[in-house]
This record gives C-alpha cells, sequence and structure tokens, in this order.
C-alpha cells in the first residue's frame, strides 16, 4: 500500500476515510488491495491515497468532487472487490465520506 | 493506539487526519502518543480516535465541531508535545480538517 503523504491539491476537496478490521481470510486480499489502488489511481478526480495498517487498517483516499467518489464506488471491477471484501476479508469496516476545509503540512 | 473503529454519532460530525511519517527519533514518542489520545478523549467535543501505522502513520480524530478542534489544537500540554512532534519525531506530517457528511458501516 501507499507509503506516502498524499501530495493532494489546495483545499477544499473530499476524503473517503475507510477503516476496518480483517477477518483471518487471507485468499487473495493482498493483490486486490493493490490492484483497487492502482484501478483507484485511474479514475477521474483521484487525488491520492493514504494507507496503513497495524491491526486497525486505514485507508483514505482523495477526491476532487463527490461525484467522482460515486463514480469509483460504482466502478464494476471495484463493485466486485466490494462485495469479496464484505464476504471475506473484513470483519467490520466503516467508510466515511468528508469535505477537506483546510490543510497545513511541515 | 486505538484499534477499534470509533463510534462516532450521526453526521455530520468533523474529522482531523493527522498523515505522518516519523524520525528515527524514538525518546519518549510512544508515552506522549499514548498521553495525547488519552487527554483528548478528555475534551469537549471528542467523538473518538482511530489510529494506525506502518512506515506512514494514519491518526483520525473525530469532533463535534470546529471549535472543539480548534481549543484541542490550543490545548497548553498538546501544545508542548506539537512542538516537540515537530522538533524530534516527524520527518513530514500533514494535517486536513474535514467535515463528515456522511457514513456507513457494516
Amino acid at each position: 500500500m501507499s507509503q506516502d503523504i498524499a501530495n493532494t491539491p489546495p483545499a477544499p476537496y473530499y476524503a473517503v476515510i475507510f477503516t476496518n478490521l480483517r477477518t483471518a481470510v487471507d485468499e487473495g486480499y493482498g493483490d486486490m488491495a493493490e490492484k483497487m489502488v492502482a484501478l483507484a489511481a485511474q479514475q477521474p478526480g483521484f487525488l491520492g491515497v493514504e494507507s496503513a495498517r497495524d491491526g486497525l487498517g486505514i485507508t483514505v483516499s482523495y477526491w476532487k468532487d463527490l461525484e467522482s467518489i460515486r463514480a469509483w464506488k460504482a466502478n464494476a471491477e471495484h463493485q466486485v472487490a466490494q462485495q469479496l471484501g464484505h464476504a471475506k476479508w473484513y470483519a467490520a469496516f466503516k467508510t466515511r465520506i468528508a469535505r477537506v476545509e483546510r490543510d497545513y503540512a511541515f
């Protein structure tokens, strides 16, 4: 997964905060997670992604607007991944759609 | 750090997405991080926190409103921690203030 701080443009933009707990089932999880990051990066309005896990997993993807987020959620390959995630890989998750109003960096 | 998905109330509420890369310096980092999570949890308007690190660190704290976030940023003990973080513990970070507009869970 991504090991960098995302280089997002000036606010406002949107964040999808995906927090999750995994099951013990692996079965293709790592490959699918990598594939989804690569596929997301090709979508219109994609601005970046940050990801970390130690027990709890947190993936934050950044998007130009709500329409870009809707289109990514509806993407056919992503739909398959979401269904597998629900059925096999995630014990629990929460997805939050948020508007980034300001940011600062060091 | 927190190993659970935060049990936040219905949206809208606010998220502070703090993404960071650590230096090699430890010197009290773990103790201070724990202390700051405990102190944040006592502040007015605090709704929860989620944290993960593998190389990249992501901590998302949730708050009732912008005023709660401003007060926490200005908290005297938190100010000391921020200064030490800047001077010793973080090679780079980005803080994003975002309004959570909707969420869904499984």
